[in-house]
């Protein structure tokens, strides 16, 4: 499984992928889920990735060579609608062309789905839920925030805390939070976290982490987001029902 | 949708349901989804269930209805195993019945499932995770809970601060917190809840709750919990990546 979030703040963007894929129990690898594409100075596009790990790796193939080989590419939109366009029918090209060779019957899913978000000068930062249909919905303030994959478990913290306003850097401790409790909960989800904040209208990316087990904040947040639940559930007043 | 978490812990069983049902969002309704059979002093048996409520509800009626019509019934079972067994065979029995009559590509689902829990004299305490296909597992020392429907959410909290010696107030409470997580972010899973804590060896049912919105102790503790992720959510040092 996977588990990705993304955030569209009034400060930027935040957005995270966890790296574990897996085909059955005995076929667990890791894989970044995470795709940057930047211009800087006139574009940053992000895309996270969830579901079918050959669709997924296809589409971004298809989308990063055709850069180079098709006027009409990712870098040449005026508009992350337009991004969205592309990365939407190029998803849609890779699972008919996948799926159409092999009999309905075989049950394999070839479904994928994306996180984009980004900002091309000129236009506001966006965010993007694309469904393997190829279709896809834009956040706002009154939802700021998309998940794909294992999205139950991290889901709670993210409702209690994130909103429109909230901060790049709060919104980024939320997401490791959110991941702790994911993949406590869930061994299809694994280590490391890549993590992205975009600062609006920056149309750059300066701050990009892979964060590893071993990454000093991430343990101590952990322990004390740990810790702390423990103590404030034993504050907590035992049921008197009288 | 539902969701219905049971315990076994050291010193007993804590068992509960939401009570919310829909057939499309625009069919909602409430049903208690907890059966207590009760013969004092000899045996104590409880039913949670998910999934389809036609399904469950006519499981129950025969269980309850046998017995009076039959010899081999829920009371004439002399340990939980055998218990299990004729509840697993009368969801079978059900399912079976009820799907023959209708296409295979009606695409309706008359899947259930059940957590039994509950003690008959001599025996331990036992629970039991009743599949739809009839067969179950046995809560051990090592995984003391089971869940059944939208168990996401809820989950985290339970992995954090359950374990086979924690107390049964304790457990209660978390189960309290659980379902505020889920009843939070899914809108399928509702109040009332329906708890109820068994001490061991007491063969009588002596602490059942319906617990709703305006109860006292369920709207403070809601109220803290969320009051405190907060606060503990804050204390949280901000990202530092040097």
């Amino acid at each position: 499984m996977t588990y990705c979030v993304a955030m569209k703040l009034a400060d930027g963007l935040v957005m995270a992928s966890d790296s574990r894929t897996n085909a059955g129990v005995d076929h667990v690898a890791t894989f970044c889920k995470m795709t940057v594409l930047e211009k800087p100075g006139e574009e940053v596009i992000v895309l996270l990735s969830a579901g079918n790990l050959a669709t997924t790796q296809s589409t971004v193939s298809l989308l990063r060579r055709r850069l180079k080989t098709e006027q009409d590419n990712l870098f040449t939109q005026t508009s992350m609608y337009d991004v969205a366009c592309l990365v939407g029918e190029t998803l849609r090209e890779v699972i008919e062309r996948d799926s159409s060779k092999v009999p309905a019957q075989s049950g394999v899913d070839f479904g994928s789905s994306f996180l984009l978000g980004g900002q091309i000068a000129g236009e506001e930062p966006c965010l993007f839920n694309i469904y393997p249909q190829g279709n896809f919905i834009e956040a706002t303030a009154d939802t700021p925030y998309f998940q794909i994959g294992e999205s139950k478990y991290g889901k709670p913290i993210l409702d209690r805390v994130v909103t429109h306003e909230t901060s790049l850097s709060e919104a980024a401790k939320c997401v490791l939070i959110s991941f702790d409790s994911t993949i406590k909960s869930n061994v299809s989800v694994g280590l490391p976290i890549d993590l992205l904040c975009y600062h609006r209208d920056t149309l750059a990316v300066t701050e990009k982490h892979r964060v590893l087990d071993s990454n000093p904040y991430f343990q101590s947040i952990r322990r004390a987001w740990s810790e702390g639940l423990r103590s404030l559930f034993a504050q907590l007043p035992d049921p008197d029902w009288q």
